[in-house]
């Protein structure tokens, strides 16, 4: 995998090793494409079903895994002069399809809980979290047909 | 909570934010009690009953935290003229008891899966993963009670 149609968008395979008493899971290491450090991790855990979003970060960058259940990601680029303007990007991550998901500062996200239960996903971010810095909508402000 | 009785070990509250999609959960954040950098997260499985251990690492400092299931972590100091040396140290984490345990360097640590099905822990390490960097030994090398 590599770049998406959204320019800065990334997928990098993650690995899951078997290990007789559970297995090993890779999320993020320095020098991996994505990179860009990190100053804060945090889970968060979506309902069968439910939504987050719009939320737009304009200075972080995002890396993320979804190791339990399954979440469809959709990322909107309204960037003025972007080779992505006005395009949408669909991607549904969990342990089938285990990789890491980089989101560029700029970029709309918004995602939904696939599977019965709950689904988490871990986002690890280059800059300690700061709500000014997030731009936010009602899930209703793109015309997205979820 | 704060420092345990083996000198570096910690305990940090975590946090679970309620919200109606699914409850964010904190991890780990520049400038909290523990944080010494991150160069890298990965996850660890461990089956209800299964053990990992025992490993030390020698450079490295870990950060855990236990976002699904139950781990029963036990830490072991041997370190020639710690504070600590020849005790153990038992703690549960799980997101009944949502912590963040820092592990020092030259801390023994092993652990097991107490729930059915399969718990999962993530680590944030301050340098990547080095296998020269940590030593293992069996889990029958210390007569723990476990």
């Amino acid at each position: 995998m590599g770049e998406l149609s959204i320019p800065g968008l990334l997928l990098t395979p993650a690995n899951r090793i078997a290990v007789d008493a559970g297995d090993a899971i890779t999320f993020i290491k320095e020098g991996e494409q994505g990179y860009a450090g990190i100053a804060e991790v945090y889970g968060s855990f979506v309902k069968c079903g439910a939504r987050k979003g719009w939320r737009r970060h304009n200075k972080v960058t995002l890396n993320i895994v979804v190791p339990v259940g399954q979440i469809r990601f959709v990322l909107y680029d309204d960037r003025i002069g972007s080779a992505g303007f006005g395009l949408y990007e669909e991607i549904i991550l969990g342990p089938e399809n285990y990789q890491r998901l980089t989101v560029p500062p700029g970029v709309w996200m918004a995602f939904e809980g696939l599977l019965e239960g709950e689904s988490l996903l871990w986002n690890a971010i280059d800059q300690p979290h700061d709500p000014a810095e997030a731009d936010i909508k009602e899930l209703s402000a793109f015309e997205y047909a979820w």
